[in-house]
């Protein structure tokens, strides 16, 4: 057991220092899990660098004594993309939260991934600007994690997601090598290795300094909900904005059991039992916006919306998206547990989706609240059930179905969660062996010892059973590759 | 000399069958370069697949003897990209040319690589749709091509590159294997390998099929050409357009030489003499563009316009873009030879770039006309010099002088034409030995023979020589990694 060696052990103190390790068991247990707390493996240590050259340090040490490592934010992570490996280490990116600079000429800041995606905001704002990617969580999540897993957020329809907000990454790589992947200007020579390292879950490197693009405020934001008198007419209003050319800042749809949810928490104002609530919001420029908000309640006229809402102040805007936003915890208020999935479908099968869904709750006798992403049909179904009434793995099955539902529909497992550790078994359901042999390709060459969060993201026979189906095989597996993930 | 071998040359007539293999040599001097015609190399053997299995075949051909093969799509590309390797294959998609399927309730189509990028939105037009980048080579230039390069065009300001509008593409790896990298719907999980892949300039497989994503056609289009009495000026004006929040559809400027070039070869409408004209166009639903439109001829006055000629029908518009795109070709009317570079700076540095460049020029007794987007900071100086007064060298010092200029400044050496064998050795002013090699560990992991369009993109100590400066030794280069490549 390589950490049971003072050696090592040593070595990670000079890097990190003695106020920068925590091999304490009671503290290692605030590490044991991310946001998806299903799944709990308690690390061996825990180390708290300050500087890119300690994450180096010590990812050098981890490389030297073939010591695996999960680099972690804030653990708001929802598909355990951050939990720990037995005997292995946790480098915690907390105590690097510094903003380095803010430009405002070219609208960008350079910090550290201990930063809270809404502290950049918070600090650029006196210059007129923000930074796009909007996950729910944004208050604690930091830009680390977000850049693990390429986050998105409400807003991701008209803005794309952290991919599109990363201009450059000063990256640790598995062997204490710090690169920095991308530039100061959009256009780079060479691969876009910062567009693999993004979303690439922790599995390629740890992120150390992030240069974001800022946005400047849009001068106009308006924003309304709409109730209709079925999820079914919702989901062709979503269809009919964007077949009008018309791409809003954000379309969010909520059905009965997540408005029941919301009110119960927050009190956010949506209307109880009403069959589906569409937020619906467009920003820009005065002219573009007065018009083609019109155009937007014209059209939930028009599909039979039963209430419209419009937010006429700040404050009433800030509500609605408080209750869009706490959503998912509000959960707790109508069900002891549940199991949230985030499978994508093409827009125009939003419908068919839906109906699918409910009729796999109804077999399964479970009840599925929906509150997601219409715009871009990343749904984010939440599976209610009661742990001790018995009814875990029953509701684990109908997430799962879920998720695969998704990939059926032509769509995938995950829009912005990460397969993590949650969803890893279930990639031979999307992917073809050829297609996760050719992801492997790039591990092996960035990581060939695999210790940098192993377990994640790719399926191996000894996590997931061998698969069926044809296997062609891949150079790659003859040397060893398919059997090390 | 492997291809001299009967053996490999029979295993190449059986892989693509006897009309599809060229070993003619006058035959095989149509190949021996692209649009960079200024390096030219013969290939032993061409081949002409018809199909995705048939590429596949030659590839495992070339991995099994070790024969360096280079795709080629329609030859247009400008950074000598598709410059063949002596003793080596050129693997041509032009006969795969088919428009597979068109989903227009998905808004996306299946091609092969031999389509041209014109015939892709001809094909779906009826529909109402387009596919958007826009390389002013649009008539014959091939998506196969337009993947390998990322191909941007003059509508890239606001509709990006052709990165964001590919969906998935089914292509070949440098061992044979056939994978398909991304998928039907937005979010997929696992790696960004499409994204690594394009602008990958041929060296990590060969693109065989592509699903890209059509727009609908917008709803109104405004043109307005405006001159300036100063290259400033006008520069000041894009920044005060962009800074209103405004994204034009494009915003392209031309000064005074190139506006003479393109009068001469096509009498296009643009005024002799002026020191610049800028081009915008705006797109969209017609209350926005209105709005719009009125406050950027506002802007422009602001600026000191001295002519605003705004395009009132379709075939105006198409005379101003027909002089554009033309742009350089027409340079053959105004000097015998010309090099042309493709450097990015940040928009806000543009006047400063342009005042550096025609210092460099003056100090060097040499024309550069300049023609470039000016929305994205995307910079196309073209170096006039006449080769048979022995100009040749000091022109080709000027360009690389010009391009480096670019990065100092915080650009890079390219924004859509790629490094191909052109700016391959000017890569150690923009990338440390850390970025390279953290490039070359993908490079290594896909082409691991280094078959695949070698001696492209990355530098080398036998392409560049040994490089100055710091050097720190990374791990793949003591695996003899950086001998190679």
């Amino acid at each position: 057991m390589a950490l049971a060696q003072d050696r090592a052990r040593e070595e990670f103190l000079t890097a990190v220092g003695p106020d920068g390790l925590i091999d304490d068991p009671v503290e290692l247990r605030s590490y044991e899990c991310d946001g998806l707390t299903g799944y709990r493996v308690t690390p061996a240590l825990v180390l708290l660098p300050r500087t890119t050259e300690q994450v180096a340090a010590a990812v050098r040490v981890c490389a030297r004594h073939r010591i695996p490592f999960v680099a972690r934010g804030a653990g708001t992570g929802l598909s355990g993309g951050a939990l720990p490996v037995a005997e292995g280490v946790v480098i915690s990116v907390q105590r690097l939260r510094a903003v380095l600079e803010v430009d405002p000429v070219h609208r960008r800041a350079r910090v550290q991934p201990g930063v809270t995606n809404l502290d950049i905001t918070r600090t650029v704002s006196e210059h007129g600007l923000y930074f796009a990617p909007d996950p729910s969580s944004q208050q604690v999540c930091t830009i680390g994690g977000n850049v693990a897993e390429n986050s998105g957020g409400a807003h991701c329809l008209k803005y794309g997601f952290t991919v599109n907000h990363v201009l450059a990454a000063e990256v640790v790589l598995p062997d204490g090598t710090v690169t920095t992947l991308g530039g100061d200007s959009a256009h780079q020579g060479g691969y876009d290795l910062l567009g693999a390292f993004i979303g690439s879950e922790g599995t390629l490197g740890i992120v150390t300094e992030i240069t974001v693009k800022l946005l400047p405020r849009p001068a106009v934001v308006r924003t309304v909900v709409a109730d209709f008198p079925s999820v079914e007419q919702s989901c062709r209003t979503v269809s009919a904005i964007v077949a009008r050319g018309i791409v809003p800042a954000a379309v969010e749809m909520m059905d009965t059991l997540a408005i029941e949810a919301v009110e119960v928490a927050v009190a956010a104002g949506y209307t109880r039992g009403a069959a589906a609530a569409l937020i619906v919001e467009l920003d820009g420029p005065e002219g573009e916006v007065a018009t083609q908000f019109d155009q937007v309640l014209g059209l939930c006229r028009e599909h039979g919306t039963t209430k419209l809402r419009v937010a006429e102040t700040d404050e009433e805007r800030t509500a609605i998206w408080k209750g869009r936003k706490a959503a998912f915890a509000a959960m707790g208020r109508i069900s002891p547990n549940y199991f949230v999935q985030d499978g994508v479908v093409p827009r125009t099968r939003l419908a068919e989706a839906l109906t699918r869904i409910a009729e796999l709750a109804d077999a399964a006798g479970l009840r599925v609240a929906n509150v997601f992403h219409a715009g871009d049909g990343n749904l984010h179904p939440l599976v209610l059930y009661n742990e001790s009434a018995g009814e875990h793995d029953r509701a684990e099955e109908l997430s799962s179905a879920i998720a695969e539902l998704c990939v059926d529909l032509g769509g995938s497992l995950s829009g912005e969660h990460g397969i993590g550790t949650d969803k890893v078994c279930s990639m031979v359901r999307q992917f073809t062996a050829d297609d996760l042999a050719t992801m492997a390709l790039l591990r092996q060459a960035y990581d060939p010892q695999n210790i940098c969060n192993p377990g994640k993201l790719l399926p191996t026979p000894r996590l997931c059973g061998e698969q069926p189906g044809p296997h062609k095989p891949h150079p790659a597996e003859t040397a060893g590759l398919a059997e090390r993930w």
